[in-house]
C-alpha cells in the first residue's frame, strides 16, 4: 500500500502540496491516518510533473529509495519546481519486493505519468506472467521493475497503443476490468487506486474485486483540483466512490465521475 | 532519540537479537513502544561487534543510512556474523541533522564501541563548541560527524587518554558529570542512555539532568546479558534506575549497578 | 562489461582477495587493465560466499550500488568474513540500465551463486522476451531485475530443474548454446564469462559468438584456485581459452577444461 | 581533487553545461583530462543555482553521493532547471574522508554558494583545529561536514560577518592569505581553485603555496561566462593565472583579474 497525491490547475510550487499542508505528503509518510494494510509509507517515493509553461516537452520524474522525510534535496526542489499537472507516490513496499529505484513510482510513458496504490494479491505467483503475456513488445520493453503497479501501467499503455482512439479513462477501465477478471480466475484480490496525468487531464479509478478499496478523495479549489489518498488539510474533500473512475481536464477543472460498467 | 541494544556472553548469531525476537530491533524501528520524543527509528542504524574467537583483532562496524528494515544485505550478514560482544543503534535523527553515514552509530575507538540514545538540547547552539574545546587533539581528530553523541564519546576517550588508569565506567560517569554541569550552566536538558563495549565488558549509564531519562532494561540469561531500550520478548527484564551506571564483564556476566555520586 | 573474481579452497578472509592484492578487485574497479568496452567498473558490486565450516546453510550475498571503493562497511566485512567458496562481480552497467540493487550480482538460487561479465547485444529488443518464454515458472518468478545476466542464470536454473540429473557445467554449456543459437537468429553478438559456485565446486565458461571473449584467467595455488577477469598479482596465471568451460571441485582443486562441443 | 564548473549570464537550462558538451561535467567525472592527483571524480557531486527570474529567493542546492553519471534523476532535473548563476562540483574524495552527503559541495550561506577544488595537506592533523578556532560562532555552527573545503568557506563567511563592508573577492583573497600563512607555519601545501556566486556575480581564485595550482579556465560568450577546471568544448578558453583572483558581475559579464598582493 502507498499514499497518492495529484494536482491539476494553475501552476503552483510543489512545496504547497508536499511540505506545507498540515497533513502533507511528508506527514502521511510517517503518520498516515487511513492506511489499513501497513503502518508507514517509508520505502521510497516519487514525483512526476509537467512543465508549467511549455506543453511540448516530456514530463519530469524524480524518485528516491529513501523515506521522503530524509531526502535533503527535496525541500530545495519543491521550492524551485512549479507544475500545472503533478502526480506523486510515497511507497509502502509489498514485503519481499526490493527497494529498487525502478520500483519507485511514478512510471512514465511519453506524456503519461502513472501512480498506483494497492496490490494484486500474490502477484508473482498469479497474474505476473499472464499479464506480461497480454502485453505487446513496446510496452513490454518499457517495464524496468517487477511491481504489480508497473505491470498494470504496461497493460494500459499496451491497450492505448493497440487502439490509439481509446480515451484514457476507457483504457484505464478496460485494464482494470481485464485484471479483475484474471484475478477472479485465480481467486485473488485486486485492490487499488490509480491516477494518471498527461498534462492536460487527470484520470483516476478506485476499485476492489472483493472488499473495500483504499481511501481516495478529491478537493475542488478555484485554482485547481487535488486528488489524494488522505485529505491534506481541513476542507470539503469528497470521497470518490468505489468502482468508479474520474476524469478532469485542464480546460474546465470539472471532475466527471463514471461508474464502472462491467466491474464489481 | 534512538533505540539501543547490546549483548555480552557466549557467541550467538546476530539474527537472534536483530530479527528473531517478537519485539526485535527491526520491529522497534517501525513500531517502538516506549519512544517518547519521536515516532520511529528509521534514520539509519548500525551494528558493532567483537570477533567471537579472536580477541586480538579490532572490532567490526556496519552502518547504513536506510531504515533497518530496508537493508537487503542485513539478513545475510546477521545469519553469518557471530559475536560475543555486540552493540547496536537504530537512529531517530534530531530534526535538522543530516542523514550522513558518519552520523550513524556505533562509533569506534580502538577496541571500544559506543552507542547513545538521547540528546543535548540545542546542542549546536550550546555545548557543541565548549565540548570540542575540552577535547585533546587525538580525540578531536577522531570526530567525523556532528552529533552530540559523537562528541560525548570523544570526551570519554579524551578522559581515558588523559588518564589511562581510569576505569571505563568511571570515565563514563565523569564525562556525564562534566556534560551535565555544562548543560546546567546553559540551562539546557541533557538526557540519554549510553552503552560501551570493549569486548571484555559492557558499561552503560542512564541519565537526565531535568526529567525522566529514556527507558533502559537488562535481562540476565545463562549464556549472556542483554541491554536494551525496550524488552525484546517476554521475560524478567529489569529497568536500570536513572542516574545509575552499570558494568558487566565477560568473566562472570554479573551486572554491577552504581549510583552516580555527583550527578542529579 | 564487468570484472569477475572467484575462489575455491581453504577458508581465507575476503580481504586477501578484495583489498590486499596489488591489482585487487578494488583497483580493478577504478583502473582495470583489460576492460575493452568500458573504462570503469563503478556501477555497484557484489560478493557471495559459502560458510567456511557449515555446509548445510545457504550461501550469503552482499551487494551495493556504490562503487566498491566507496563502501565504508566493506573493509570491516572483508576482515571478518572467511570463505571456502566465493564469487564476486564489480559492475560496469550497460548504458540505459538502472543502477538498481536487484541488478547487482551475484544472483543466488539455493546453494548456487552466479556471476557474469559480458552482454547480449540489444538484449531488451532481441533475446529478452524469447529467453523469458523459454523459462519455467519457478525460475521465472525468481527474476528480480532486468539484466541479460539474470536471464542467463534463470535459463540455467530452469534447465537444472527440468533435468535434475544434469551436471552443472553441462547446464552451463547447454544454456550458452541455446543463447548463442538465439543470438545468431537475431544476428546479435553474445559475449561473456560466467562463473558459478555451489560451495563444493566452481564451474565457469568463456564464450563469444562473433569475436573475442572477455579476458579470463585461473591461478592454481596449494591452498586454493582463483578465477579472475584480470590477474590480481604477478604469478602463473593461465588464460582460459575461448569456447571452453572449466570445472574444479573442492575435493582435489584440479581444474578440468572442456571445449564446447556445439558452440563456435 | 575535484572538477569545478560555474556559469553567469542569461538563464540557460543546466543540461547545456552538465550533459550536452563534448567534455561535459559528466564526462569529466569518468574521464578527466587535466586531473593530476586522482584518476576520477566519482565520489559524489553537487549543483547550486540561483532562480532565473526571482532574485529574492534563496539559491537551490542539489547533492548526491553517487557518481554523477549514475544519478537517474539528474537528466530530468537538468532539463527542467534554468539558472542565471550556477556552480557545481564533482568530487574526488581525499582518501580517508567519508562519502557523506554533508561533504558534497556546493556549500551555501545565505545567497552565497561555494565550490572548491584542491586540498590542504594533512588537513585534520594540521590546519583543522587552528582554522576552527579562527571562526566565530555563527559560521562555526554552519559547518556540517569535515572537509577542508567547508572550513575554508566558513572562514570566508566569518570574515564577511566580521566586516560586512568587505567585498566578496577581498574576503576570498584574505581567507586564502590566512590559510597559506597557517600552512606555511605547518610546512604543508595548500592548493586549489575556489568559485563563489551570490547570484549577481562570480568570484574565483587559483592558488598554491608550493607548486602548480590545479587547472582553471574561463570562456566569455555573448550570453554568459563559463568558469571550469577543464574546457567543455573547443573554444577560446583562457587559463586563469596562478595567484590571481577573478570577479565578474551580471551587469557587464566582463571578468576582472587581480594578482594576489600578499600571496606567493
Amino acid at each position: 500500500m502507498c499514499r497518492l497525491l495529484a494536482y491539476l490547475g494553475q501552476p503552483i510550487p510543489l512545496e504547497d502540496l508536499i511540505f506545507a499542508p498540515e497533513h502533507s505528503l511528508v506527514t502521511q509518510s510517517y503518520q498516515p491516518k487511513e492506511l489499513e494494510v501497513a503502518l508507514l509509507n517509508a520505502d521510497g517515493f516519487g514525483l512526476g510533473w509537467h512543465h508549467p509553461d511549455d506543453r511540448t516537452v516530456d514530463p519530469f520524474v524524480y524518485r528516491n529509495v529513501l523515506p521522503i522525510w530524509n531526502d535533503a534535496n527535496l525541500p530545495h526542489l519543491c521550492r524551485y519546481i512549479k507544475a500545472r499537472s503533478f502526480v506523486s507516490n510515497i511507497r509502502s513496499a509489498t514485503p519481499g519486493l526490493p527497494l529498487d529505484f525502478s520500483n519507485c513510482q511514478p512510471f512514465r510513458h511519453g506524456q503519461l505519468l502513472f501512480v498506483h496504490n494497492g496490490y494484486i494479491d500474490q502477484f508473482r505467483q498469479t497474474l505476473y506472467r499472464p499479464m506480461r503475456d497480454l502485453i505487446g513488445d513496446a510496452a513490454y520493453q518499457n517495464i524496468y521493475g517487477l511491481t504489480d503497479s508497473e505491470h498494470i501501467f504496461a497493460l494500459i499503455t499496451h491497450l492505448m497503443e493497440a487502439n490509439p482512439q481509446l480515451l484514457l479513462h476507457h483504457a484505464l477501465e478496460k485494464a482494470i476490468d481485464m485484471i479483475q477478471s484474471l484475478a477472479n480466475d485465480y481467486g485473488v484480490r485486486v485492490s487499488g487506486v490509480i491516477i494518471m496525468g498527461d498534462g492536460q487531464k487527470l484520470v483516476a479509478a478506485r476499485f476492489d474485486n472483493q472488499a473495500k478499496a483504499p481511501s481516495f478523495y478529491m478537493l475542488r479549489q478555484p485554482e485547481g483540483i487535488i486528488l489524494a489518498s488522505e485529505p491534506l488539510f481541513d476542507g470539503n474533500w469528497q470521497p470518490v466512490a468505489q468502482a468508479h473512475s474520474l476524469a478532469v481536464s485542464m480546460s474546465d477543472l470539472t471532475p466527471h465521475i463514471y461508474g464502472f460498467s462491467h466491474v464489481s
